[in-house]
């Protein structure tokens, strides 16, 4: 997989379709849904140009592209649908900011989709386009083998809900609200880290602690910078009075912002709490700290002593009386005993033992 | 009580009830209560079939129901009162945010109402869902075990204050103060442990101190979770134009509405006076830390040099002289003394000892 | 001084005449001030009853009643005058947020009152309400020992300034800017033990030193507590397009306005500055580890190789050849002063001593 | 010099003019320019009656007052020119807020002018008030020694640049783009200092390196105090529809505002260096503790081991065979040796040597 | 180069064309791109007065100009285009802020062209105006060896894209958008120097991380300096009404606009990276003093015990029944193994080993 830098666009004109990201897969892979209330055709097309005719049919079409690195492809489509050279240089780049663009004809959004299948793995970010037409809905992806959107196909397939009566606007809150449904479960796997992170810091904190903090806040923030702007994005797709919107499915639309606000509510949260963690971790540091040195002083302060008496008592001088004493032994050796045991009297009251 | 996540919506077309949250009963109690001036009539509900009649009664009539996992009970109920199926999605995920939806026939509000019997102990939170029609008010809660409805309750039955000789919007009105005073209840037993932390931390700080500010500053974070979208609920219902909220009402709504920002201020401020006792609990490690040096260093730099002294006369040198002299030893033990007084004058002077 | 908790309220009806806070005196006690140009009556009232005439005379009546716990004549007063409950149980409710209310034929306001007698002490926060009406002001305190209000009082009586030419909304500009103008002694002692504590932490700091930092902290937590909201408060009196307060008297608000803007920069100042003093207190415990451990070290390290060596020429073996020379005691203990003088040496060029 | 606090204030009434501040002079000096297009006087004062005539003057008039600390002058020119006794109150208070207020017939404008000498010295902040009438500039200072508006009166003096072709408002204008100038050589200063503090705690902190740092800070606190005020203070000048302020003078105001944006801009940079600083400051505390502590334990732990075998063979047993062997002494010098090796390399492997 | 500062310019009058910053150049070099759809016209100028003509042609110029040092070239420039001396002032100050300033005959923008060849080198930052005018973009640099607007020119020359079609406003914008599209190439070598430092701070953490992680944390302050203010002018670009600014440009400018939104996003990722970077480094220290720490209080929790026994045993009493003993060295050896067993078995307790 190929990564193209943002920085291979310096200085071409606006409109320039350069890929930028990850390079998936080789060819783009473009399916097809084309339905009414009565009946649904679906097929995987190789040629772009098979989608031509489902332009301006009566009947909805969903057409969702996996691969959005080939300028050709693009391109075609782009010139075909009438679409601006801006939104397609924005579809092949893919480290866009999430966002919405009216154009009378068509609304363009982006949103980031999220991939977590393990817990504690990789946060993969992929970008996913939407273009809402008149009676089209075309998603662009940027890889075939995994997306959030095997629900909308089933409920299309089987006419559940309400989906197969309404138009291509009710489709596109449907892959949207597939897209926040997905942050969701993100945000699971992410909460049981953060009271994982909790345990291991209360219960064993190491070296790694702060490193896991650090990456789940890594993962935090990527989130958040998904997030807040998907906020803005539905919330502005809302308040559009494009004509592409019915009214009917701006209660819907309504529903999704609520998840997105509910979504950076708890990303906040976990923020915090890792900071929290945070905090309990460093000071874990310096208790463990103070538990050393205080094994240390107590040895230390007990023996140090001692070591001197017996010092004292292996002069070789010639004259030293007690040396000839014969108790001088064994009252040197209780002197001794008792020093041991007011210091660690003197310990217990500071309760360092 | 099964946990049910969020997760198990990923997918399903919007309105689809399904519960989110653990369900704490089996079978959702409904309790009926309708009056006007003169009269009052309470009973408990097996079927939903019996609130039927009182959707278009001219008594105002309150409908609370206790378990809102009963997709079947809650479909029922939506269907005959005419209510969005995106409304009863919400009733029944118990993670929502605190919001309020203004469809015209009727206003749907959520909050969030604490538990919090014992200081120290867990902060619960549960949801309440509550509809406002022209003449009833459904309030729908998680478990029937316990809830702060029963002060209004009273009043209904007893006919105390004005509540019977005002519409279903005073009575809407009564429960959401009910909810909010109860913030001022847990309130005030949070701020006894912040105190009691503030004492803990200055009189005798330990390695569960730190997890105890951990554990406090958690439940405050899902207090302000709570309380911060309650003011914007409150805020938006007083300047709502919705005909089912009389003038009357908005001057006790701005009551509520002026308690809601109360809370939030006392919230901000313990959070505030939990940054300050962390900061004395770090500084109070780094003092114990240094008085614990301090004592090592006292017995080392007076007992380390003596000992070496000692050592000298220990040594087996056939010739030096001041072994074979008769007052060696006494004068070695004096110029010891007169170390360790200087040693002990210094530390004093440097405010060690 | 009996304290009743704000729980006390929980469950009763709004509107309910049920004091919080603590309770100062026994009997309320109603003085009475009624003046135009030309004269003025003071008198102490026992009956509350005594103050109804006073109610629509065209002279200027400024009744100030001391101590509110009393509900029999908060809703006396209430009563003839017309008062809102809600706006009676506010008076009574002695945790209220300052606030204006602006009820058409009065204005009701909420202030704090600071009291701090002595630097260091403790920081009195005394809840003021003030009804201003067509030709009254009602204030009520918390308690009859102190209050700010002396000045207004002389000034009345000597009939200083326009004071006794200008109406009820006048009065009541005096009277909150006495209060204000009494935050600005507050901030002056909290500034100088901000400078106390600067001094302290950079010539003398010690274990209570945090403490101290803390205590100080929490005063102007407190104070940034009652007057953000107190600015919102003088503001929205000075836009108010009440009928009440004459285009004249703005410029005045205007003045107290920003009196309040120039407390709550003072507050944030000194919050910043005690941040400051807070990380040299922190770092000045580091430091003084450094100085003890350092001390230790030096000692320790210049000591311990030197009583090996001792310890050396102390073993017993029988053939050791320099314990048989004649010089080995003198060359030894030159070798140790050598090392010992390296070392310090050592230790000056890395600036340990 | 005398300094006035503000509680002198407490309890006076409104417009009561006192000083608060710092006395600088006894007798406020006055000096006047007069002039148009074609002629210039310039005056020193000793009445304030002098003034008077040119209150009504055709010609551009700038009066400027060196002392504020004497009512009665402040109080006769005053009534003269008919300002609000609040303007006059708020003159004499040199602790006020840089502000504008807009009173039909004249604006009064109150910044700060800061005065810096010496890098690393004293911050000294004067408050500066203007009024600017119809057909004249009164600029108020606190003391006479020293201002930033001598090349304004040079340039009037010598009729540079436009100044003396345009109106009052221009004046006003270039006085307070005197003052804004001013601040960037602060700032310079300022700059400076922030360099010669990191590279101090680069090169060679101490323990009043953090004491440097906080009072640096504080000046950025001070100066932060003063201008983010005057930002809003030109903002309201320049969006102003006061007649005073002529619309070719807008452009210059905007020039003016654009300055203390960048001032701003400065300060808040300045104010993040030095919390980085502060971050390397304490970082290098911890890491000399690292050094000293290794030094300390390297030498401990090479020793204490080999002073316990020469213990060992110091030992007075009856039997100890390899006190009788005859390579004993040399052996046991031979194993220590070899130990020493062991574990020096075991901390250059550690990293610690 | 000679560094100006900007206090040179304390006290003159506004419009004095002083330069502010480094002087790079000697001369101004004057570069002229002169084209219509049809036919390009480049030159490089000597006389500033050769761009004359070029005022009030219909074809679209564009001129360059290298150096802004120089008071006379900027002056006869101005005064022929008829420029506001502010905007000249504006221009000769290198240290402005990013702003834009519609004077109806033009638009004047300011902006930063960053510079940062070399990973982990200097982060230069030049100031560019633009002045757009009816069929002319004045472009200003500070110096001539450097820029972005090389594909710009390439574009022009080669008559790539729709360039050469569209009017000054275009030109405008692409130039802009060079600037911005040069800000993604130093975040991405700022990424890279983020990974670097996690990378170094997890592996191999020295007393020099917390320089790199400040420097670099200096690099992105600097940065945010730019582009905040940046955003902000293509904004009021984008909104502005101005008759310069064609429908069809809007468009493209909101692109640009998006690319700074993304730009801020980063920077401020990346701030919070480094935060998180600084934590684990500080709490790497002290995890390496606690290793220190751990290894001295293993060995000197061992050995000292087993220096006081074999001290005791170096006595020289007379009388010490032990020493008598046959077994006695060898009994003592094996006590003092027991205890260093014990000892050892603890510390792997306590998990220090």
């Amino acid at each position: 997989m190929a990564k193209h830098k943002r920085s291979r666009k310096t200085g071409l004109p606006p409109g320039s379709l350069i890929h930028v990201g990850i390079k998936h897969t080789d060819i783009p892979i473009i399916s097809l849904l084309d339905y009414n209330k009565t009946r649904l055709t679906e097929k995987t097309v190789t040629l772009v140009e098979e989608c031509y005719p489902y332009k301006n049919q009566p009947t909805v079409t969903w057409i969702n592209v996996d691969g959005v690195h080939d300028a050709e492809t693009i391109e075609k489509m782009g010139k075909h649908f009438g679409f601006h050279p801006l939104l397609l240089e924005d579809i092949m780049n893919t480290e866009q900011r999430p966002k919405v663009d009216d154009f009378d004809e068509f609304i363009f959004i982006i949103v980031k989709m999220l991939n977590y299948p393990i817990k504690g793995g990789e946060l993969a970010i992929e970008q996913v386009s939407f273009i809402l037409g008149k009676n089209f809905v075309i998603s662009l992806q940027e890889e075939a083998k995994w997306d959030v959107f095997n629900s909308v196909r089933e409920r299309l397939r089987k006419g559940k809900g309400k989906i197969r009566n309404l138009g291509p606007d009710y489709l596109a809150y449907s892959l949207l609200d597939a897209v926040v449904d997905n942050y969701f479960s993100v945000l699971e796997k992410i909460a049981e880290e953060v009271e994982d992170l909790e345990e291991e810091v209360i219960g064993n904190p190491g070296p790694a602690t702060i490193q896991n903090i650090h990456q789940l806040k890594q993962k935090l923030i990527h989130l958040r910078k998904s997030v807040w702007p998907l906020r803005e994005v539905i919330g502005s797709l809302e308040r559009s009075e494009s004509k592409l919107i019915k009214k009917s499915t701006e209660l819907y639309l309504r529903d999704v912002y609520d998840h997105a606000v509910q979504i950076i509510d708890n990303v906040e949260t976990y923020m915090e709490m890792l900071a929290g963690i945070t905090d309990i971790y460093l000071s874990s540091l310096s208790n463990k700290m103070n538990e050393v040195m205080k094994v240390l002083t107590i040895i230390g302060t007990i023996f140090i002593p001692l070591t001197f008496i017996v010092g004292v008592y292996g002069m070789n001088f010639d004259y030293m009386p007690e040396l000839n004493w014969e108790y001088g032994y064994f009252v040197t050796m209780g002197i001794m005993l008792v020093i041991s045991v007011i210091m660690l009297y003197y310990f217990r009251r500071k309760k360092w033992i």
